[in-house]
Parts: structure tokens; C-alpha cells; sequence
């Protein structure tokens, strides 16, 4: 096969067959209580479902991703012997509660005729996954051939394999654990951050003035949480601001970064950019909550329910999710007497090596 | 000795002989550009200092501690081979920047009659050092016996030591090193935390409404920051809030914490009751700055400076400072050809364990 023709059908694989809204039965209720009215799944579509209706690869993203895969991770599309883009259909599905299409706070509650805003209800990792599952009966798929899915996506992964046992082939969750406390601490403080923005007013700001700095406060936070010490060390270090500014003199009150805060400050500002502060908060809530073995009696029944053939990804870097954490669960899935493989990704990008070195991933994803 | 005279002994010994303030010199500039008017340091002295004046231990304080050793560090007193409270004295000097009795942003800025607020002039840990050395001028103390000090203590002991050399006989210097690019980013949004609280007001908030909210952020971050995944986990894991906050049910916006949630707010709120924002910003650029063998033509030029008879502490799971980054400098000052000694503090503790392993701090150093 030529350069070319590589090129012309990665170029073909990375645009979506379908993109489209599924709308959920008119009521949908949550696990803690609340119940969605009209609420709507954005979903996108790779290739074609084959007349089995067997070869599609169910993709979950990450808190700040979406449906559309091939913006944030287009290297699952370019992974010989894990997704074959002719064969197989890829399939992205936005999760509730985010801001690229599927409901979430941002959207109008029919009830108000204003968008939920802060009123928006509690939605869980287990709802997320029982909202796809009405997709893919929809789309008359009994059983994906792989899920896959890392931090957040990991969640919904490892969800999907204890409730819905039988319609997963093969599974892969990356960087994804019920959260620790640190991790959960973490979580609070970047809530905290929004919330002290008086431009949050309660979670009700008009969309065209957004709790900016509060969000950017957050999201700088959890960027620190999702790489690691040595990357940062190696890339920052000590330099001051390559804009020029100076630490070292007195510019008045609290001027003159060093380089690591405005690379920080600028993450914040792109953040911005994209995402909503009222889906943060709800998303960093279910994220918190996430605990797939909650409500068996033992975590053993609930590991052992899983069918699948699982693959679950440490990354030795990573701090808000570690590495030993993940392994403890493959370990725990095991013992429970069913299918996983742990492998660990080495890697000083911390939790974002998922993003940030697919090629790696992939590596030991095909060993 | 019986343990009655043991507790008399130890009263006796936590109780200052003199707390005083020393007046700088009407101006004292300050290496960034600024100067100081009617500067003071206050100190705190314990036992008496002998006629030849070689007995003093000097101890210097961590971001939030004070002169009052005995108050947040009692430990130094009790330590058998380290110090000798019956011939020794162990002095205690407020930074500059604190809102401890020295001369900071809180304090009454004589050019204008006002606070200083967010006007108070970049101070560095090398001014602090030279302020502290004209006290110890006045108090005719040429050398001290030992000075010690951890985190930003740590650092003045560091500075005492290249810039100084002659004026220490021993220095131990615990958990301190220049901070690393991740350090640098916790640091920088902590103050964005800070600024972003509406009470803080450019920093001229009134003494009686201060940006609470803001500082206690930025202190639960730093919280974060001195203990380590390890501990939380252990302490609070996923546990709901003791005070029983349901974090599952739907209890309107954002409520329902974790246990780590709730203990990290309480810090909070602790140190908004004892604590100035506008120290909390002064203080951490210091620490951001501390560099110091900045200015040298080479750093085995200013590490090679050393007299005194060092030992540097790293603590094993400190993620702040990292027991690697201090046992690297222990190794450029050997190699420059000054004498140090590298121990490293084994403690699932992160950071805090100089002031949470107090005991296991003290036979690392009398070993």
C-alpha cells in the first residue's frame, strides 16, 4: 500500500458516517433521584455497522471530550490489530451532563424553558451507561466487539462490564479507578474554584459571561493532577514566562510567572474556549461518585459478573489515578474469576499519557 | 530525674524569656528593588544566652509558623543530643512578610498610614536572612551553634549558610530545595485563588472582612500539596463526610462531601481564624524565588561557600519537595567541598511530616 492511499483512507476514517442526537425515553430516571425530561444522546459514527451488526468498537470519552473521537483521540483510528477502520464502525457517544450536544446543564430544561444551569440533577457513571444502552439497542447492536475508554471513559468502561456483562466482547479501560482521596480532594478544590467566581452566581450566569476565571482556576488545577512532577520538570523547570516576564523583579503586586503558570494560564484561557463551568461541576461530581462495585455485597460478586475479555492500563506516572490502584483492580477482577490482563504504560506524562502518547498505548495495547 | 522534674523542666523550657521587637534600620532595601521604612522583627527567645555567647540554636519558621517555636514546633525542645534546653537558647525570628509581629503586608506602610496591602515589596528568602543577621548582630551572637529549619525554614538555612558561612557551626536544613516546576504551579494557583475571592480587593481589603474564601482555598490546596496520596487514602479514603453529608443522594447543587472534603475545608477555615491572604501571597513568591545559587558564576561557587557542618533531610514521600531533589543539592554541596550529611525522613506524611513525625525527625537526626 502506497503512502497515498494510507493517507486518503486515514483521511476517510476520520470523518463521521453519522452525526446525530438519540433522543431518550421521555422520562429518564437517575440513580440518586432526579428524573431528565427529553433528554438527547449525541452520537457519532465511523464507518459502517455491518449487517451482524457485530464490528462496532464503542468509544467512551474522557471528562472534556465528546462523540466526535476523531478530535480527540484519532489514534484509536490508526491502531493496527485494535480497530481495523474498514471493517469495523467506530462509535462515540457525548455522556450526559457534558456540553457538546448530549444534555447537560447548558440545555434548556423543558421545565423552566431556561437552561438547568446549576439545577441540574445528580447524573451518574451507571446513568451514562444505561442512556448508551438504549442507543445501541436502537441501533440494534446486542454486543460491541470492544469498548474502549480511558480516566472517565475508563469509568464507563468498566461500568458497562459489570451491568451490561453480556454486550461487551472485549474491553479496555486506561488510567481509570474509583477515585482516591486525593483525587477526590482535588475534585472539591476545582468545584471551590468555580463556585468563588462571583461571575458563577449560583450557577445561573448568562452564557455569554461564563465564571471564566473560576473555570480556568479549575481546569489548571486538574492539569496539574494530570501530569507529573518530572514532565514538569522537564519542560518548565524553573525558566520564567517565555513571554518575557520577570519573577525575580518587582513588577507590582504578584506579576512576573515563571513558565510553568503561564503554560497553566494558558490551558485555563483554551478551557474557556470550549467548555462550560456547570458541566465541570456536574461531570467532577460523577467522576467522584464513580464506584462500579457499590450496592453488591461483595466486590467479588460484582467483579465477577464481568464476561468480557478486559484489558485495564496503569500509567506508571500517573497521580490522580495510580497505577496500583489499577492494577489492584485487575487483580480483584481475577479473583472473582473472570477475564483481565493488566498492563502499565511507562510514561512520565502522568494521567494524560492517553492523549499524550497513543503511540506507546497502542504498543502495549496490541502486545 | 524523676518525671515530675522532667514536666517542670520541659514548662520551663517552652516559655520565651524574651519576646521582643527588633527595629531594622530606619531603611533596609531589599534585593528586588524595594526598601523597607521602619521595618521590625520580632522574635522569641528561649533560656539564656551565655556570656560567650555560642550557645544559640536558631530556628527558623515554615510559611505559616512564627517566632513562637514552642507553639508549632515543641519538638526542638525535647530532642536529647540535638538540643539541650538547660544550656541552650533557641531563638525564634518572625519573617519578614508574616502577620506575626514582623514587618509585613498587614502592618501599617508609613508613607501612607495604610496597610501595606498588596504594596508590600517583593521580599525574598535572602532579605529575610539579611534582616534576621543584623538581629543576631544586635544580640551579639557571631555564630550559632546550630540552625535549623524545614520548607521555607529550611530554605533560610540554606541561605545562612552560602551567604554567611562564617555564622553557623552546624545547619540542618529538612524538606527544602528551590522549588520545582510543579511546586511553582501549585504555588501560583494558590494566589490565583486568592485574587479571584471579591473580597480581596486588589488586596486592600479591610482588616475585618478579608477574602476568606479565597485563602482558605488556596490553604486546602497547599494541604493537598504537604501530605501524600498514601496518607489520605489511608486517613479519609472514600468515605462520606463525617459529619454526615451523603455524597450519593441528590442534595441540591454540589453538596454532599467526601470525608477528605470536609477535613480540607475545616484546614480552611483554620487558617482563615490565624492567617493574612496578603502574607499567604508574599510568602509563597518568596518561596517561588529561593534560588540560592542564583547570582554565582557557578553553583559550585555558592555551595562551595558552606562552613558550617551541614545536614540536609529529604522526606521520602514528599511530593513538594522531593526527598530526590534535596539529596541532589546534599551531593553538589559534597562535591563543591563543604561538609554534608543527606537523611532521608521515611514517612508516608508527604511535606508536613517535620511538623507530623516529630519523633521520627529527631532520631534521623541523632543518628
Amino acid at each position: 500500500m502506497s503512502v497515498a492511499a494510507t493517507q486518503i483512507e486515514t483521511h476517510h476514517a476520520l470523518v463521521p458516517s453519522i452525526e446525530a442526537d438519540f433522543a431518550l425515553p421521555s422520562e429518564f430516571p437517575l440513580e440518586a433521584g432526579g428524573v431528565l425530561h427529553g433528554a438527547v444522546l449525541r452520537y457519532s459514527l465511523y464507518g459502517e455497522i455491518d449487517p451482524k451488526r457485530d464490528n462496532v468498537v464503542l468509544v467512551c470519552h474522557a471528562l472534556s471530550g465528546s462523540a466526535r473521537v476523531h478530535e480527540w483521540w484519532p489514534a484509536i483510528f490508526s491502531a493496527p490489530g485494535l480497530v481495523d477502520p474498514e471493517k469495523e464502525a467506530v462509535l462515540g457517544i457525548n455522556i450526559l451532563g457534558s456540553c457538546y450536544g448530549s444534555t447537560g446543564p447548558s440545555s434548556i430544561n423543558p421545565a423552566t424553558g431556561n437552561p438547568y444551569g446549576a439545577n441540574f440533577p445528580l447524573v451518574q457513571i451507571s446513568d451514562i451507561v444505561r442512556a448508551q444502552a438504549l442507543l445501541l439497542d436502537k441501533l440494534q447492536i446486542d454486543r460491541v466487539k470492544l469498548a474502549i475508554g480511558a480516566s472517565i471513559g475508563g469509568m464507563q468502561v468498566l461500568e458497562w462490564a459489570i451491568q451490561l456483562p453480556t454486550r461487551l466482547a472485549r474491553a479496555i479501560a486506561i488510567g481509570a479507578a474509583p477515585l482516591g482521596a486525593m483525587g477526590l480532594g482535588l475534585n472539591h478544590l476545582q468545584r471551590q474554584a468555580i463556585m468563588l467566581d462571583p461571575g458563577w452566581k449560583n450557577g445561573n450566569y448568562p452564557p455569554d459571561t461564563p465564571p471564566r476565571r473560576g473555570l480556568a482556576l479549575a481546569r489548571e488545577l486538574a492539569v496539574c493532577s494530570y501530569k507529573s512532577n518530572d514532565l514538569f520538570a522537564q519542560r518548565y523547570g524553573r525558566q520564567p514566562d517565555r513571554g518575557g516576564e520577570d519573577p525575580w523583579h518587582d513588577t507590582g503586586p504578584h506579576k512576573g510567572r515563571f513558565d510553568i503558570a503561564g503554560y497553566l494560564d494558558h490551558q485555563g484561557e483554551k478551557f474557556n474556549a470550549r467548555f462550560d463551568a456547570n458541566s465541570y461541576l456536574a461531570i467532577t461530581r460523577m467522576m467522584d461518585l464513580f464506584d462500579p462495585t457499590r450496592g453488591y455485597a461483595t466486590s467479588d460478586q460484582a467483579w465477577g459478573r464481568i464476561q468480557a475479555r478486559m484489558t485495564l492500563v496503569g500509567i506508571s506516572s500517573d497521580w490522580l489515578f495510580p497505577a496500583s490502584d489499577v492494577a489492584a483492580i485487575a487483580k480483584q477482577i481475577t479473583a472473582a474469576g473472570a477475564s483481565c490482563e493488566y498492563r502499565e504504560l511507562v510514561s512520565n506524562h502522568g494521567h494524560d499519557a492517553f492523549l499524550a502518547e497513543p503511540q506507546a498505548l497502542l504498543e502495549i495495547l496490541r502486545a
